[in-house]
């Protein structure tokens, strides 16, 4: 059945053809007749890669006759057809300079770069407000999830409690292993290589650098601030134990990599003031919403002062989601230029935000000690606690190790991590305590 | 700190001062500097309800020096100064003669009612296009959750291949009850009355009809098609036992009433031809995400043929939470009137679709039987199955009771609900069988 009503176009130049960039060219030519149904026909006119038998190959098989390749990016940058630019070849450069080539020519571009806007986006939207045009990422955070858009648009009207977020899929992976098969790290790490959902380099993902970017972003979006990957304290999973995990079961908790935003403890009020972000590994209770996103899924909690709490759940990586992602950005961008009002609804990062130290921010604590079996030793670790104004919730295990030394387990009540810090410190000098072998934040109340 | 940018000022005319009109009113009062940095000032001008004192008084607490009351929403519709009406009293009439004469007026309105957009949607859309006004209902369902205008905008290149809401919460509260405590139907109806959970009436949520509004909402939106509440197959959850409950956890599932939008079993594709729109209550397997959500809590599971699996996860009623989804449709309503773009953004629901008829979808079933304790029963029982070519996936279950029948659990592979409604009859005429006590869809893989 053929629509009655004028069709309108968009001219479309995408950038890059690996994983995301394929799907998305599949995805618009695949699903095109709906794409023009709800929003406009989108033609993708050029395809930038540099494997051009590659990509005439592929534009050939998914039957695109109005699709050429070049090796250039200035054959897309430069030519007045093309109203959009799609940016998927990732990291730093020459991305950056192609982004800013497109806005500076005044077209609308779309990105799943999460690299690019936690380092430049500042200044990226600067350049789209002054070239009146759209610049858009939701699939830089959370792949195929529409929390960015959830955050700009329709939860406007609220102050940001809490931002949550499951926003790595390598280490949800081979968490979720961990504990559902009771092997260590490693293991779990390789298992994941040869799936595909680590690369032989693992660094930015196990390390919380992935995560930390894109917390760098969402943290931007909820506090309407410029806040960039350089500011979010990290911490990644590579020291989580099995033994952990199997506390964290016993205690009705389940260990997660966490990217949190938060206004931060020294705020009065959640709309101006410092605000927390971080990345870390951190104990969930079992009856938490997040507790069940596991494997490969994604999940970002909100916590909003009017909505109260929600969650957004999904794949956040793979060639289609993401792809669903980059093409909902294109047909808003494509809304935008139909209506007139390209450039019309960029973000604004109005506030002056200071991200809190890591040692002004306040936890609860999972410690593990390996100690000798001896008397008196637990009076001396609490005193070391109650020396750094640190109160214990509860000691909750001991058991004797075929070494002699024993382990401890000790969940404390909200402390300032610089004083646990501090009673770290005086634990290592303690000649009673053989380590600190794991120290896990605890989601608490 | 002041902005220094100019303030750009809204104004809003608001109709209904309940639950969720009180909560509105009481947002956009609190976070209003928030908003006004976000989007544009927005200024309530007139609140229309009956009781002018109490209205009064509610705008002297919020301190809103420049709001008046009055018990005519002609004022509100006629006030040349007013851009966006707000309609928050609910039911079809007068509703639905306020937000015609508003739009009709030219002005955006913004509504939670769902009772007036699952009955007279398609003609609101109409009126709204034919006057360049926006029509903005994301509060008419799953409460503060943003999945309509994720469906609009964010999934918007997706084939939606299924969409599985838990919609109302006073249903989800007494399942959950009937789930966690072991009780049954009528002592957690009563419990959730107590609460404020149900209503004196109760009829609207027990029986599913609060349920379908939504889904016909959703399904509207989800597959660009006029689909309205009287299109959609219900069952309410009167019917379910503490005993299914119980079956039901032994199986690996779990009950929860759901509304279900996707393509009808008929369709090549997911972009034309029937879809299946219907509320009941299903077996879910304990490891899906919908599972988890529990007491009032809603969740919307979509899955794209894209993006994959998702799910939105919130609060889906209450004063605040509402009044989030109210506010985020003022403050988009707000940017497209401070864009030029008023109206701009409209729903087209342009597709041709059929709603399947209940006897021509395909499903899995679950069926408690009460038959005479005697031999060959169980052979008669398959035969009857049989002769509606309908075969059994498994027989779990063989108790004897008091009475001297004995009970008989089924589980039947995906079936053509006629083919089973006629297995039904047989099993009817069948004298060994007593009665068939239930009767429950399962969700199938």
């Amino acid at each position: 059945m053929q629509n009655a009503k004028t069709v309108r176009r968009v001219n479309v130049g995408l950038i890059g053809l690996g994983t995301v960039g394929g799907g998305t060219l599949q995805l618009l030519a695949q699903n095109s007749r709906l794409i023009a149904d709800r929003a406009s026909e989108i033609v993708v006119k050029r395809v930038c890669n540099l494997d051009i038998p590659y990509t005439e190959a592929k534009i050939a098989e998914l039957g695109l006759t109005e699709t050429t390749a070049t090796s250039d990016y200035h054959d897309l940058v430069n030519d007045p057809e093309i109203d959009i630019v799609i940016e998927l070849i990732g990291g730093i450069h020459p991305a950056l300079e192609m982004v800013k080539a497109a806005l500076s020519a005044g077209k609308s571009v779309v990105t799943a770069n999460k690299d690019l806007v936690a380092s430049h986006g500042a200044e990226l939207f600067q350049l789209a407000a002054e070239n009146k045009a759209d610049f858009l990422f939701e699939a830089s955070v959370a792949g195929g999830i529409p929390i960015l858009k959830a955050l700009k648009d329709s939860l406007a009207a609220n102050n940001i409690v809490e931002i949550m977020g499951i926003v790595n899929g390598t280490t949800n992976y081979i968490l979720s292993q961990m504990s559902h098969t009771g092997a260590d790290f490693q293991p779990c790490l390789q298992r994941a290589q040869e799936l595909g959902y680590a690369e032989a380099n693992p660094t930015n993902d196990i390390e919380g650098f992935d995560a930390a970017r894109k917390m760098a972003i969402l943290a931007s979006i909820a506090y309407n601030a410029n806040i960039t990957e350089d500011m979010v304290y990290v911490e990644g999973i590579t020291k989580i134990s099995k033994f952990d995990i199997d506390y964290a079961a016993q205690l009705g908790y389940v260990i997660k990599l966490v990217g949190l935003a938060r206004p931060g403890a020294d705020s009065e009020t959640t709309a101006e003031n410092s605000v927390e972000v971080c990345v870390y590994p951190l104990m969930i209770p079992l009856a938490h919403p997040l507790a069940a996103v596991n494997d490969v899924f994604n999940a970002v909690f909100v916590e909003g002062d009017a909505l109260g709490q929600s969650m957004f759940y999904g794949r956040g990586a793979g060639s289609l989601p993401t792809a669903s992602a980059v093409a909902g950005d294109v047909i808003a961008a494509a809304r935008h230029i139909l209506n007139g009002t390209k450039g019309g609804y960029g973000l604004r990062l109005f506030a002056q935000r200071q991200v809190l130290p890591i040692g002004e921010c306040y936890n609860k604590f999972y410690i593990r000690l390996m100690v000798q079996d001896k008397p008196k030793v637990l009076a001396q670790i609490a005193e070391a606690f109650a020396a750094s104004d640190i109160s214990l919730d509860s000691v909750i295990q001991k058991r004797v190790m075929d070494s002699g030394l024993a382990e401890i387990v000790l969940i404390t009540h909200q402390v300032k991590e610089a004083n646990l810090q501090e009673a770290v410190e005086r634990l290592h000098r303690l000649s009673c305590v053989d380590c600190v072998a794991s120290l896990i934040r605890v989601k608490g109340e």
